[in-house]
C-alpha cells in the first residue's frame, strides 16, 4: 500500500554513533582458546565484530557480572566441566546467551549437563560439545533477523556448504 | 551527528502488510503438547504471537518442510526420542532454531543428545529437558533485541522472578 | 502339484533393463569414510553392486532427500553426532534403511541414542557404534532373501567365520 | 525391450506349497508380552502371517536354537536386561534378525547396549526401546521388497501417517 | 607441661558478643524444601542454630551473592539440575560450602556433576543426591573441630546408629 | 567326637584318575587375550590348571555350546561389546561362571551391563572391567573351599598384598 | 585302578561337628530387605541353610568386619548407593563374595559400578541389579561343586525353567 | 562488652604439645600418587603440614582402619574405581573426610558415583574427578575456621586467582 504520494516533506536525519561490536565471546579459562577460535573464525568469516574476554564464573565472578552488564547482542559462553558461566551471564543480562560445552572429563556430558539443565526463568541457547563453529551462527542468525547484509551471508554460507 | 538539517525532500513512503505473528512452536508428536503449552503460555504472557503446529520429522518430512520455509523469526521446536525435528527445521531455515527435548524414554537424554549434537554448520538453540518455559524465554531474548516493548517486559518479569 | 501340464499358451515376454546396484551407502561427513570402507569392503566381498554418496541432512536436506526417492533396495546410512541421516533417509523411503552410528563424541553413544530411539512409524535397523561390518551384512541378508546366490555366499561367509 | 513377441510355447506351471508364515515373533518372557503385541498389531494390519513364541536364550537356548533353525523369513527378538535373544537367534540363522530392547531396569539402556553392540559378523538390526512397532515395520519392508501388494499397503500406511 | 603456676596477674576479660548461627541453608528453589527439611532435621538434633533461605544463582544471583558474604561457618546450598547454586556462593566466600544435587531430572545426575565438577581453585563439597543428611552431619564435623560439645554428641550419634 | 576307636575294617581304597584341569578360560576374540593374559597369569601364580580357548558366542554358538558341557570346575568368560559369551556359557552349564567385561566400545560400559544384567535364573559372576586379575583370584577362591592348599596360598597372597 | 585290596588296617574314624549354615546373607540396610528375601527364598528352595544379618559398611564396620571373619563358605552382600558392603566384606575374608546391588537411586547403576569395578585383587562376584535370585543361584553352584545333591537340585530346576 | 576490669586472679596455664600436622593424605594406590600431588602442591603453598599414606580399603582394611583413628584435623582420600576408600575411612572417624575420584576406567564416573553415594549417616565431602586441588582447598577451608593466618592466606590466593 502506498501511504503517501508525491507530498514535500522537512526531512532531519540525526545519526548516531552505534558500537558495531555486537557479540562478547567469554572463556571460563584460557584453556578453552581453542574453542574460542572456532567461534571468532566464523564470526571474522561473516564480518561480525567481536571483543574476547577470559573469566571465570567461579574464580572471577565481579568480572563477568561486569562483563555481562555491557550492551552486546549475544553472549558466547565458552566452559567446561561444572559449566556454570553461561548461566550465570544470563542470570545478570537479558540479551541472548548461547551456551558451548567444552570436553575437559567424561567427554563433556558434564558440562553438556551443567549448560542445558538451567531451571526455568533463566534461559541459555546451547550448542554441542566443543561446537564453537555452531554458537557464531546461532549469533549470526540472531543477528541477521536485522541486518539485511548478514542475511545473505549466511545465505551464500548455506549455499556452499552443500556444494 | 547530525547529517542534514533543513533540507527539502519529496518522500514516497510504502507501507508493506508484516504479520505480527513471529514465532512458530511445532511439537513432533501430539503427546507433546504438555510442553507446548509451557511455551504458549509464556509467549502470551509476552504478547508475542504465534502459531502452533503438529508435525513429525519422520512421519510427515514435506510439512515440516514446508512450516520451515514460512517466514517465522524464531522456530521453536519440541520433540522426545530421536528428536530430530529442531535440526530438520534448522537444515530448511536460516532463522534461529530453539529446540526442546521431551523427556519419554531415558529420562530425555537421548532427545537431549539428539537435539544439542548437530553437526557444525547447521547450528540449534537447545533448552533443557522438557523445559518449554526456557524456550519462549530465549525467543522473547531474541525478538526483544529489535523491540523496546519486549525488552521492558523482559526486564518487569526478571524483576517479578527476584521478588 | 502341476497345476497345467500340456496346454499351450501364446507368451509375449518383455524384459526390463533392472539395474544390479540394489545399495546405496551415505555417510554424513567425508570423516565417516573409514566406517564406509567397511561397509563397502563385506559388499565387494559379497558381490552386491552399491553407490556411495556425501549428504548431511542438516547440510543438504535436498540432496539426501533426492537419494532417499531413488530406487535403491536397501539404505545404509553412516552418520554421528546428532545423527539423523538414517531417520531423515527413512522418513523418505519404504526401503529398508540400516543406520550405522559413528563415534564422534561421547564414544558414539549420542549417535546411537539418535539412529536407535525413532519414533514409532519409522523404522531404521540401527546396528553397533562403528559397526560397518555388521550393516553390510545385514543388507546381504535382507538381500539373499529373494537370491539364491547371496545365500549361498552367507552360509560359506559364516562357515569361514567358525573356523 | 521386447524379447520375444507372438511366438507359441508349452509351458508347465507347477505350483510348490510355500507356507505364507513370514515372520517369528519371539519374546525372552512372558513379561515381554506387552511388547509383543505392538508387533503383532502391526503384522495383522498388514496381513503379515506370523508366529509367537516365549523362548529365553539364557534359560532354555535349546529351543532358542531350534526356533532360529526354522525357515522363517524375519525374525523379531524382544528381551531385556542382558538381551542375548537377538544375538543367538542371529548366531543361528542368516535371515534378518530384528531386535526390540525392552525397559526392564536402567531404563532400558542395558537392553539397547546387549541387542546393537554386536560383534562384526553377526548382524541385528535393532530398533527403539520397547519399540515394537517399528520392528513389525522393519520387517514389513524387508519382506515389501519382493512383494506389491505389501509395498502399496505400506504406501498407503506412510499416508495415512502423514495425514 | 605447666607453664607458669602460683604467679598473680591482672585480667581484663572482654566479651564480644557471637552470634550462635553457623549455618546458613539456602536452597535454589522452594522445590528443594523436602531436602532441606532433611538437613534442618539433623541441624536441629545437634543443637546447631542455622538460618534458611531460597536463592537462585539464576534466578536471583544479587541475593546470592549477599548471602554468600556473610558471616556464616558453613554454608549448605541445595539445588536441582543445573545446579550452580553451590558454586556460585564457593565463588563469593572462602568458607567450606556443602552441595546437595536434588534430583529434578535424569536422577539428578545432572545436578550432581555440575556440582562435583567444579573448576580447580574453587571446592564445594559435593554429597549424595538428595542427600540433606549427610550434608547437615558434614557441617557438624567441620564445626566440631573447634566444639568439644559437639563432638560429644557426633560420638553419641554413630553410636545410635550403630545399635 | 570320636565315632569308633579301635574297632577292624577292611577298606578297600579305589582311585579314580581326576583330572587337574579346573578352570576353562574362554575369550570371545583373540583380540581379547590381554585380559586373558592377566587370568592365567594369576592361576599359573596359584598353580592352578587351566584350558585357554577362543569362541565367540556369535560367531561360533556351536563350539561355545560344546565348551560349556565339559567337566570344568569354573568357567571364566571374557567378552566385550554385547558380551553374550559369559551368559551363554551359563545357559549351558551349572558350575560357575565368572564374566570379565572388556572396554572395547564406550569404555566397556556395554560390556559391563550385558554380562552383569543377566536374568533371573541364569547367574553370572562379573568382575570389573578388563579386571582379569580378579576373575582369576575369584575362581581360586571358589576353588579353595575344597582345597586346603589353595586356601593357604591365598592367604599368603593376601599377606602379601598387604605390606 | 584300585589301590590296595583286601588288606586290613585299624582305623580311627572321629567325627567333627561342621555347621550346616554355609551361606551369610548381609544387607546393608533393613530398606534392602525386599531382596535379602528373594535370596532367601531360592536358598529354601535348595535347602541350603543360612544366617542373615543387618550390617552398614559405612555406620557398623566393626559388626562387617566380625561378619566376615566367621567360618561361612559363601557371602551374598546386598547394597545400594555406594555400595561398599560387598567390597568391605571381600576384604576380610577368602572366601567368594557375591554382591547384589540395589536401585536406591540412578536405577542403580550407582551400587552396580561400586561393587564391580573393584580393584585388582580383592574379587567380588557381581550380580545383576535388585537381581537377589541369581546370587542365590550362583552361591549354589559353588557350594554344588563338592555336594551331588545340590547338584542333582540344580539340574532338575534348570529343568523346570526351560518348560 | 567488659566482663570483669581489674580484679585480680591466680591463673594456671597448662601447655599442651600439639601436633601441627593437620591433613592425612591417603591414596588407595601408588598409581593415584600424580592426583596426591596436586593435594600436596596446595597443601605445600598454605603451608599447611600433612601426612601422606597408601593403603588400600580393599587390598589393606587393617592399615586403613589404623589411620582413620589417628588424631588428624582432616582427611583427604583419593582413589578410583569402586572408591571406597573415602567412605571407609569416613567409618572410623569423625573428622571431616574429603573424597578425590580417580579417572581410571569410564572416565572417572564409577569413582565419583562410589564416593559421592554413601549412604545417610556417613558423610564424605566429594570434589570433582581427578581435582586434587580442590580436595586440598577445601580442607583449608575448613582448618581456616579457626587460624586467622590461613584464612589471610586463602583471601590472597584467591585475590592471586582473579588477576
Amino acid at each position: 500500500m502506498i501511504l503517501s504520494s508525491g507530498n514535500f516533506y522537512k526531512i532531519d536525519i540525526i545519526l548516531t554513533t552505534v558500537s558495531n561490536v555486537k557479540v562478547l565471546v567469554v572463556m571460563g579459562s584460557r584453556s578453552d582458546s581453542h574453542i574460542a577460535e572456532k567461534v571468532t573464525a566464523v564470526l571474522d568469516e561473516f564480518g561480525v565484530e567481536y571483543d574476547v574476554e577470559v573469566a571465570s564464573a567461579h574464580r572471577n565472578p565481579k568480572k563477568v557480572e561486569e562483563l555481562a552488564g555491557k550492551d552486546y547482542d549475544v553472549f558466547i559462553a565458552i566452559a567446561g566441566l561444572s559449566a556454570a558461566l553461561p548461566g550465570v551471564i544470563a542470570s545478570h543480562t537479558l540479551k541472548p546467551v548461547i551456551g558451548v560445552p567444552v570436553s575437559a572429563k567424561l567427554g563433556g556430558i558434564d558440562a553438556l549437563l551443567s549448560i542445558a539443565q538451567l531451571p526455568p526463568g533463566v534461559p541459555v541457547a546451547t550448542v554441542g560439545i566443543d561446537n564453537g563453529k555452531n554458537a557464531a551462527l546461532l549469533a549470526v542468525e540472531i543477528l541477521a533477523l536485522r541486518d539485511e547484509n548478514l542475511r545473505r551471508k549466511l545465505e551464500e554460507y548455506r549455499e556452499r556448504m552443500r556444494a
